[in-house]
């Protein structure tokens, strides 16, 4: 499979989608990547069984600040540069690029780079969705190592971690913050053997499926919504997919703490407005619940919040008073939910008391 | 010259006295520097001239808070494996240690670090004296990048920068403060051939003599303030050296503002009150003024506070109201007073209007 200019607003939209709130607005993603196909062409996506065993499979990714980033990355060098520090740092070449983040602007990110170096895409990522720390991923559950970890900014000023996983998260945020907000990185350098088993397949394809169902729904009588989620019930990678509640926001509080957009929106319903909904957030929407308190959906399952009419998935900085919205709760890639994963992308890992409960569980029980 | 356990409090006292208030309390590196020679043997001190041409001289030191780095790197493992990372990354093997600062705990730290790993410590730094930020040093001022740069911390952690100098103090800055406030850095490494023209000769020996002096002083009717002024004013590398007040500490106003102590001393004179004397710092002694307001000292210049009795250095920490305290001047070496290099470290870098005037022809307008 091929990822050309025709793909690209399928891709961002269904990464909008996939990014459950966060992950950046990927239209600004969109742009950057199709400068890179423009220039230089589709790439190829391959699926991860296909690397080769010794192969290495680098994530890349943007950290900090997505607007910042835009602003400061026209070009794309920096990524090269990142690229060829961890060949150095190897001793290896490597053979393809892959996601770290499938949800929001981490989608087309990957893409445009390994456009500019002529290298394909591993069709998967490391999350399933979007996630706010680097630890937070599977390369990191199934026990690589984070490290070489490069961060570039865009005066070529390159920084090389050699740290622990534990520390490598910490270290990171600083340097970003020395780089004035932003900058482009890549970690989990892993052979294709690693890969093969860390890499939660599929997600760049499915992306950009969902985008595809959302645009043709908007022209069938099924509508946007309704085709999103056949969609994410046909896939082997999600599987549960449905709305959880439909209504107005009337309540929105959103803060900036400790580098994270922490808040919480409340719904009422269309028809009875004693029904409330509420989804509370850290950069990602992270636990909803029902007007009697029980939890319908919580992290690592996919709370995704879309305009009611179009299905246009809206990020927790473009929630405004008075939209008209849904909310679907999609189940997370079973890799996501081992008990080694939980513990680092689970309600605890965001300081939620709530415990995690499968979301098709939690539907059987309030319905 | 071989600096062994005998050396180590002249070589200490002498550091002290020549950070000029700052560079941290030598008396900690003067712990560990016991500890690496105990168990490794004396270090070799080779002039800059015995380098080899293609050999690199790699300067270390610590950054941060001097307290934080002595609890937190009771080893010297971490030196070692700063050393390794660059040598890798240069893929040449280090010939020599240098000291970047002699003023000070760096004046210790790099023949500890040379002692673990059996290899000489060239006599010189980049300094002369103490200097708060990385790029205050006269490698940078003779055209040497910075990077690579290692950063280690006691976990064995370590953070290659490749920045360009401009950028590297604000990056490693921010590093150092997600190491948990101090690091053993690397940086400057150099080949013998620019390290023959960019290291100030002779300061660890410099270092050295002042602080037998001091000690030696003592016990003669000379004194130790006029035995180590004498020692100064033979010595080839900094000249011109006097007293320039003598009297008691009656004001003293010490803040922390963006991680520098700053503030300032007032001091009367023993015998006549109406002549007071103040002296300005930013970590390390900037300005000396007489009552008149007339500048008698200044940065790039050394601006020693010492005790008026034993004339043991005292650091701007070590500043009490009531303490009886000499101030001594003591011309910068040459290498610190090219135009170039007074852009850098010069009044102006550090915020000051007064322009830079010698430390002769200040005396000689004022006596």
């Amino acid at each position: 499979m091929r990822v050309g200019i025709e793909q690209i607003t399928d891709l961002s939209r269904g990464a909008a989608f996939l990014g459950t709130g966060g992950g950046g607005d990927p239209w600004l993603g969109a742009l950057m990547l199709e400068q890179a196909l423009t220039e230089h062409g589709p790439v190829e996506l391959i699926p991860r069984e296909h690397l080769s065993p010794e192969g290495i499979a680098l994530p890349v990714a943007m950290m900090g600040a997505p607007t910042v980033l835009i602003e400061k990355f026209p070009s794309g060098d920096e990524a090269a540069a990142a690229v060829r520090a961890i060949e150095r740092e190897l001793g290896a070449r490597v053979e393809a690029i892959a996601c770290a983040e499938i949800g929001g602007i981490n989608a087309t990110l990957p893409l445009a780079i390994a456009a500019r170096l002529g290298l394909p895409v591993v069709d998967g990522d490391g999350m399933g969705r979007a996630f706010p720390q680097l630890q937070m991923v599977t390369f990191h559950v199934h026990g690589n190592p984070a490290a070489p970890m490069v961060m570039v900014d865009e005066y070529d000023n390159a920084v090389l971690l050699n740290a622990r996983n534990d520390d490598i998260e910490r270290l990171a945020r600083h340097v970003v913050m020395a780089m004035g907000g932003s900058a482009v990185i890549s970690l989990y350098p892993m052979t294709g053997t690693r890969a093969r088993e860390a890499i939660i397949p599929g997600t760049v394809s499915q992306a950009i499926a969902i985008g595809a169902a959302l645009r043709e729904g908007r022209h069938s009588s099924t509508g946007s919504v309704s085709a999103a989620l056949e969609c994410l019930r046909d896939s082997v990678h999600y599987g549960h997919a449905c709305e959880l509640f439909a209504g107005r926001i009337v309540d929105l509080r959103r803060e900036t703490r400790g580098g994270f957009a922490v808040g919480e929106v409340r719904i009422t319903g269309f028809d009875d407005h004693h029904a409330t909904f509420e989804v509370i957030f850290q950069n990602e929407n992270l636990l909803a619940r029902d007007h009697t308190g029980r939890v319908r959906a919580i992290v690592p399952d996919l709370i995704v919040i879309v305009d009611a009419e179009t299905g246009e998935p809206i990020t927790t900085e473009g929630l405004r008073y008075g939209q008209r919205v849904r909310v679907l709760g999609v189940s997370a890639p079973p890799m996501l939910l081992t008990p080694a994963a939980l513990e680092v992308m689970g309600p605890h890992a965001f300081g939620l008391d709530e415990p995690y409960t499968a979301l098709e569980a939690l539907q059987s029980v309030n319905t």
